[in-house]
């Protein structure tokens, strides 16, 4: 079941064909020289994999407002069929992450199948208790698993318990927890009692867990919450993970941190003591401002990626890291956002392949400071995209996605197919 | 019509009256000897009023959620007579800013007359090309004054044109323009194409107004837009109102700066060109959190009206700054925010009043820095609570604006006679 | 050996208790009104004290220059005299904390006594190894306790044992170490090998420790390392601590965090699982400014207060923090900015003493946000002058610590005594 | 007069080149396909120069410390000796911009005839009002320029007006003016009139400016003052350049802005109004960290670059940047860091080039933003290498600079020619 026709993309990779080959080509004699085989990249690139939001697929917006774009998904199914897109392209986006209530069936089984044959495995599931859902008994205004009541808190905790259930069926093995419990002036909560309210309430969801499972926490520095928000960086999301158990690990997204924050060493950290859960990938330039990857700062991408394949490379203890992207879409089309973003992700893990890790070990011993420095440069200016187009190509995807996303004429499809619909709870995340 | 019973206020002042006395004359007795009257003070605190946003008296939120309270204003009829309860019992919030489309009307002479009745006028009416309107012909998604595109530019001038006749009407003097024009890419639009698009539709927007009318033009680091904003900082906002003319002037929210900012300097260089407009009051810890004003961050607060205060006493060419409220309540009664807010700003310009500046002047002159700066703390630290309560009540208003406001039971009878509506337009900026 | 007359101190209280009794007066019936007893309040303020640094009353300075003032402390004699001012003034600042090698001397139980005479004790020792020493066998230029090379390390470890010998013969229980390591460039080391080399060379120092010693391990975002500080945030310093054992605990700078943090959070946390060591205080707007305490958000260091009153109240467990003051006064006669800084803690102490812990804690359970808010507000506004004066002045100490000081002439006293020397050691941290 | 062996750079090409010119094809196939000639795009790189400071030589350091490195240059002698390196290895680097008094003589004519034996000329001079010197007769450490006193104002014009006759002795055509001067506590100076007084007197100092000189005004958020800076921020340097006249501009210096900021548009603004004096050069993660260009953000340097070659692209009005180098070398050999940096910053000016602003207007005019930010990125992730290698051979400069230095061991020559000196006044800013 392939959303594109693949004849298109058929035709389009072999009219990029020879400028693709003279490109790898050339590319492959340069890294050669280096002492790196090309082809071991292109593997390497075609193994890789990042998870796709269900959620990503519609489009976001801010508080003040929200500008659908034509042919938005209007449920779950029809998030698939674009999230198969994605992944029929570019050939690296091999599950998605479904968030509950938004993704609600009546039958998991089912939608696992459909997924299934747009080649997409389920990924780890979403718990939504920042939001009020029609006919929910206790509101969320104040809190949710942080609640100061302890019957708001139960309620949460029995979201959660549901979506590891659902998750269960649809074959995931990870609970994703974000919430966004916090407060908005000082004084409103005690900041402790809040925090003890919270473990409490994790608790019982980590009892939950299935035995092959795992709690992601994710932390952010603020919104919605202004004053205090409970897991708000990563040393608060480091106790509780300690506190919960071995099952709980500490879930990383690019735009949650203070201003100048050094995310890498903070990866290197959570590496370090067996506690990293993995990532939620995007950019931002000033708060969680949810832009697509690489699109702020593509050097801090790559360091993060430098820590993660050093990671991998001396064979860190607990090591398997799980990567999603989580971008608000606000004034592109999110199919090509995503498929944009997925290369980019791509492309720095690539890049941080590169590097000769015993070489920079000599000369970081021998506080060969620039040296050190510029062989992670020479590393990051190195255009691996015809890695990555061969990688895909390979794979059976796309040589430039995009243009195949546009020469389809996917989107003007869907637009005619897909009525639009008031108050979509696609896109708001 | 006063909304709330001036008896329950008179009983609940009386009960306090004794206390208020014996602090009234204590703090009365310090300040003699530090050769301040109290009664000039309590004069001055009298005089001085701020403007409440007409939105703010709905309950705001985030692009995760918004949690309305009970009983919120479902027009602009209902937002006027909880503005009427705010100057009822604070005394000092004498004027409202209206919102358009959302304040809309057919009459507004009868609106005028209305708002009157509560002891209201009306000050800078605020224009929205920041939303798409029912039946709107051109999407606002990617801008509006800075539209890449000239019919979105005109329609988006047409709207402010018009605004500016609605505030005719009302007997409004200003025209405040915000705009969430931006970009989210690096490269969506050419910065300076895009800021010429603003000057020329924002010429045309200043051609309309009136001979005694002002235009007061927000700048705002980001969000909406997060890569780049046009109007995101006081330089920019500054070359605007210097190309436009000497009706614009530059309005200082107090959220909307980069982290670290100086806002205080930002301040005393407007009013030292001239091109100071005045303030929407809030406070923030990270961005644009639109808490309440001076509930992060007082002593930012009472550094911002030193310089106003410094500004008066010489006598600063061109300064008549206006003065407003914008917050966004989202975990609070708004009405209560709103006073609370009313008062605290009231309280640091009280306290900005105490400081002696010639004696200031003096030790500056002579770099006595810790005696100088000694100064703006002695009378930040002075607890000018019971100046406040006098003036209150002088006005005839209450000695505790939140404990009647409670005792009262307010928003208990307008939850009955207000049923919640969906889709509220109140609330969301 | 008073350093300033006690005759003058007791002539200007004299001059200053008419005024003094009449506020002190007026308050005790206010506080009263509020169910609070002045005298209570009094004996806990006389019962404060916090540390002064013996670096801290030379003039600091920044990279681009330092403009010494006159009368400068030229030795560990000269420092003990000027902090014996600090202390015989204001009676809060009972001890001093030293910094090694700047105070080494031959005999520090002559030294002890000679502190003594003033009234004070040793506080924490300092060690420093962010620069080198005149006949040092290996540079600090890229690390100490994180070098990459073993002898450099070593090297660092010899010093802070070194140090906690000449603290023990000084009656100090606890070693403060703060390291500048970190990078510069991206590459330059390995985030997690340096942080592996500072956890090693960090429990040879943990293993030397006397029993009843604690080891405070200060973390900071930045400066002098400007892309990667090993013990950059409260994360990797509640590592270090679980790391290293129960003896080990996290140091909090008011400085040393990123833009917008909630510094007051993270006290909470390090209290809730036992590893709060105390603080340095200061305050700043930009970095690591080391700006006189409260004088850029007093309300910040109330709301610092407020948690530890809070953990003090509940009976936190392992709840004994060290409060230190550490500034760096570049334009300011350190010692009158040490006082002022003294009292501005003892003021944001006792401001969160006022507060009503059962009925915030009934406003919080209630969602009462408002409420429970203005609670802290209304401690915070309070002015409790009356009270740290009349603690003063039962203690032995001035009315006004600052006037007494330039009454009584210290420094021009000084200037005469002590002549300028190139080169002090002094001022820098 | 070539520092180093052009025998040496000769033979040390002559290995390298067959691989040089097997990338250089490569890329010139591709970006013939791309519609670009590379041929044009390396006589681009050849015209490319930016100035090099003379204190950037030596080693830079903290408040906390400065580790000199070895063979450290003693005088301006020995600056332009070094800096003679880098352009002899680099050829980007035709000028130097000179400090004073760190750089006097006697004799500057003599100075500029040594300077051209290097093929260097002299760029923007710089003065110095933010240190004392040894027996000046009145202090800068409360301010020089925006001083309260109009005698220390008087004597930091007049250093002013020194360096200017010094320029135009040798050759110069410009003053960059930055002074330290601010306040670290609020209330020390009176905002506006210190702002006032900076305006007077630089006044004098523009009044001396010869005929076909410029004036540039450097601005930076805070350090060394730590409450307000007079020069703060690009509104009060543009306010400043305007109340001065046309030969006064506005200096950006890349790490003087608050977190966040995005710096391109405040490019762009001061292109549009003509105010565009120049660069400063340098990177940074927190604060003014001076560290080499394009080591933390390199996508931020190109962006930069990209309203740069706009702006020649579309020929704006009065453009005529100066590029200089701006960092402190704390763990570097400076000479390795300034020949990396010079290459950053011509790579980020190279990658700006490759953009098609036809094609990208057109995008930005459909409101096509993905594509218009791809656009951007392809130029971005294209690695200019081999362009930048031919025009410096073309040149006669190294084809990489780094490993001829090594390779000339001109570093060790040094360390035995120079014995280190202390107190050197290089590479504190």
């Amino acid at each position: 079941m392939a959303p594109i026709s693949d004849d298109l993309i058929g035709s389009l990779n072999h009219a990029g064909a020879a400028a693709q080959a003279e490109d790898y080509a050339a590319l492959g004699r340069q890294l050669a020289r280096r002492g790196l085989s090309i082809d071991s990249l292109t593997e390497r690139a075609m193994a890789w994999t990042v998870a796709v939001p269900t959620w990503g697929v519609g489009t976001g917006g801010t508080r003040f407002a929200r500008f659908p774009g034509p042919g938005e998904p209007r449920n779950i199914h029809d998030k698939l069929e674009d999230c198969g897109v994605i992944q029929q392209l570019t050939r690296g986006t091999r599950t998605v992450s479904p968030h509950f209530p938004w993704d609600k069936v009546s039958d998991y089984n089912a939608l696992r199948q459909e997924a299934a044959q747009y080649g997409l495995g389920f990924d780890a599931v979403n718990s939504n208790t920042f939001q009020d859902q029609l006919g929910q008994s206790l509101s969320y205004k104040f809190g949710s698993l942080a609640h100061a009541q302890a019957p708001t808190r139960a309620q949460a905790v029995e979201h959660n318990l549901e979506c590891i259930e659902i998750g269960r069926q649809l074959g995931s093995t990870a609970l994703t927890v974000w919430i966004g419990d916090g407060t908005n002036f000082a004084g409103q909560q005690n900041l402790t009692r809040m925090f003890e309210n919270y473990l409490e309430a994790a608790a019982q969801i980590y009892a939950g867990l299935p035995a092959d499972w795992l709690m992601f926490i994710e932390h952010k520095m603020y919104e919605p919450a202004f004053y205090s928000t409970v897991i708000s960086d990563w040393g608060s999301n480091l106790i509780a993970a300690q506190t919960l158990g071995p099952k709980a690990k500490c879930l990383v997204d690019l735009g949650h941190h203070a201003p100048n924050t050094n995310i890498e060493q903070i990866v290197a950290r959570l590496v370090q003591v067996g506690k990293l859960a993995g990532f939620h990938f995007n950019d931002s330039k000033y708060g969680d401002d949810d832009l697509d990857a690489g699109s702020v700062d593509p050097f801090r991408l790559f360091l993060v990626f430098n820590e993660l394949v050093d990671a991998e490379t001396r064979g860190a203890k607990d090591f398997r890291p799980a990567y999603m992207i989580d971008q608000s879409h606000n004034v592109t089309d999110p199919i090509e956002s995503l498929m944009a973003s997925a290369m980019e992700i791509a492309r720095a893990y690539l890049q941080a392949s590169l590097v000769d890790r015993a070489a920079l070990a000599e000369a970081q011993e021998a506080n060969d400071v620039l040296a050190a420095h510029r062989m992670l440069k020479a590393a990051y200016i190195t255009d691996v995209s015809p890695i990555l187009a061969e990688a895909r190509m390979r794979a059976g995807g796309a040589l430039d996605p995009i243009a195949a996303y546009r020469a389809a004429g996917y989107r003007a499809q869907k637009t005619a197919e897909r009525p639009a619909v008031a108050g979509s709870s696609s896109g708001i995340v």
